[in-house]
């Protein structure tokens, strides 16, 4: 077992990797508050994991109530936010309630954001199961719903106790989803670490074989990378932005598509191409390596460009109200070297149209 | 005009009180933290003072956008909230819009919740236009909505950048809604401040009568008393549980009569009352003291006796799911002597229901 630690001041917590720990009441028992535990789920993970950690919850001396959401980014939305409310109310659970946050991104990020306003905030654990949640979501203490206006529009910083990522459960993972995960294990390379991003070229076909050392080793390095950037910059002010690499383009391809026609991971892979493009149009990065990112992605299986459905106006319409935008720019966090990336929000529209022109399906 | 400093570290702020601040550019000016602010208000203030908050912010150099939500306590709902969302998304507002909540305790809970969670955080400006709102929630970073199975059940603590209490908004402040707000005035002298208590009980009258220096007194004592308390405890772990006095009752009376009956001043008033009796009955407090209090609360026209369509076993009931009860138990703020309150949980559940009897409405 492997052990990260997020350092974050008196919000300090630990992620811990390794396989099998789902199983284990140790793991659990020294970040459960009070005598409750609320277990939130989903219906395709509840099924395959809930009972397994629900037992371990009980043996490290909790009372487990069980939520169990719908599946799927179109739910992360307020009425399934509500159907947590209802749960912890209905079993009169108080202010020491720990909520656990079992499934992937929208599991954490639904139960994550409960936790944060449920009467204010009560403790709560997260329980990734998908190598997107386990590298990224799950890792940092972003929680969010979705607005019909925006992706993650409403939530809250609200860091976990722990983190528990077994990589275990993505034996189950479909093979779309550990793609997806990729994407964003592949993005830490890109920003931050030359050598990550090389190991993961040699070793792209184990991963998506699913072989538990080459995934506990991306799974350790991600969340290494991902926690020092996070322990800079908590709240967003700064550094953390370049975790967004890829992602304004993606979340216009996300928003633009409707959410849940592309999954996360794959409009970050095409928004990453995008990103690689403009950042070697605009001089900053080397041709070479801009065209070494791309084909780390094709051979991930993951698409290396936006869908032909989508004009480069709807692009520059969703990217205005991205989240990132400060004061009406368009801010893209863009490479100045392999393993380095910078917030620009200089770029001239008619470049970033050269690049969604070049990076779009035909 | 007076200054009060809630000291919260980097989340420190004043507030200012005094006759005439919300016309004044300069109050506003060093709190806003971008371009945009978002001005939330209701039907019922907005018409009245609106524009004169709209202008001065304007003349501290924002460009303003106005969200006039329904009025009352039933529309602290999600909806409600929902529409403070639209409204800002449709208008592209970043995380550097700052929101300015114009009007009483429900505006401010619900204004101050969005800032909370609108794109995880943006901040804001509390300009409460009630009595109740300037003595209590809009101090000490308390935002949430309701939810059909309990008061406050939803929300965030998330401190203001600065309270502007001005008191000239309370000339058109209806009777009722003055009275309520003495409530909370008087609660400050029960728990905290003998002195202030006696200040009270002379100037009842005054106060009742509008007096502008009286009000203002009132204000600042109430103000800094909540100051210290909050200070000392800003998330309600410990001390400032103290501010709950009358509240465990008083929110059982509001939850169980259907939000909007009794307002909750009026439900706290009964409350203290209640908590009270049961101070005395458990020999903490002199009964000559309890009296006091019972006295001072009839003579300010509030209920001194809970509404008789409330029966002893619905109150135990919803006080059991009261957010301030721990593991099962119900607590309540009780007081040891006059200006000294503790927070317990072991009273035997006859004695509260002899004071249930007792301080009933027949």
């Amino acid at each position: 077992m492997a052990s990260i630690r997020v350092a974050l001041g008196e919000r300090s917590y630990s992620i811990e990797v390794g396989a099998g720990l789902i199983d284990d009441p140790a793991v659990y028992a020294p970040h459960l508050a009070g005598h409750r535990a609320a277990l939130v789920t989903n219906t395709v993970i509840g099924p395959i994991y809930g009972d397994r950690v629900a037992s371990a919850l009980r043996k490290a001396g909790v009372e487990v109530i069980e939520v169990v959401l719908p599946d799927g980014e179109e739910h992360k939305t307020w009425p399934t936010l509500n159907l947590v409310f209802n749960a912890l109310l209905a079993a009169h659970c108080d202010r020491q309630t720990t909520i656990v946050a079992l499934g992937g991104g929208v599991v954490g990020d639904v139960a994550g954001f409960a936790a944060a306003v449920y009467q204010r905030g009560v403790p709560f654990i997260q329980v990734p199961t998908s190598l997107l949640a386990q590298v990224d979501s799950s890792v940092g203490g972003k929680t969010a719903i979705n607005h019909p206006l925006g992706k993650n529009m409403v939530g809250a910083f609200h860091q976990p106790q722990v983190v528990i990522a077994d990589v275990i459960t993505l034996e189950t993972l479909p093979m779309r989803e550990l793609r997806a995960g990729l994407a964003e294990v592949i993005k830490h390379g890109i920003i931050r670490d030359p050598v990550f991003f090389a190991w993961i070229e040699a070793h792209i076909d184990r991963l998506l074989a699913r072989d538990v050392d080459a995934l506990t080793h991306a799974v350790v390095r991600s969340c290494q990378i991902k926690a020092e950037v996070v322990a800079a910059d908590e709240r967003e002010s700064g550094l953390r932005a370049i975790l967004n690499f890829g992602h304004t383009f993606g979340h216009a391809i996300e928003s633009g598509l409707g959410y849940g026609q592309w999954v996360h991971g794959e409009a970050v892979a095409a928004g990453m191409v995008m990103a690689a493009d403009l950042s070697a149009r605009a001089g900053m990065l080397p041709k070479a390596e801009s065209e070494r990112i791309r084909s780390l992605i094709a051979r991930a299986g993951l698409p290396v460009a936006g869908p032909a459905s989508l004009a480069p106006d709807r692009y520059l319409d969703l990217m205005a109200v991205d989240k990132k935008a400060a004061r009406g720019n368009i801010r893209f966090i863009l490479l100045d070297k392999p393993g380095s990336a910078v917030l620009r929000g200089d770029l001239p529209e008619a470049m970033v149209r050269q690049t969604l022109a070049a990076c779009s399906a035909a």
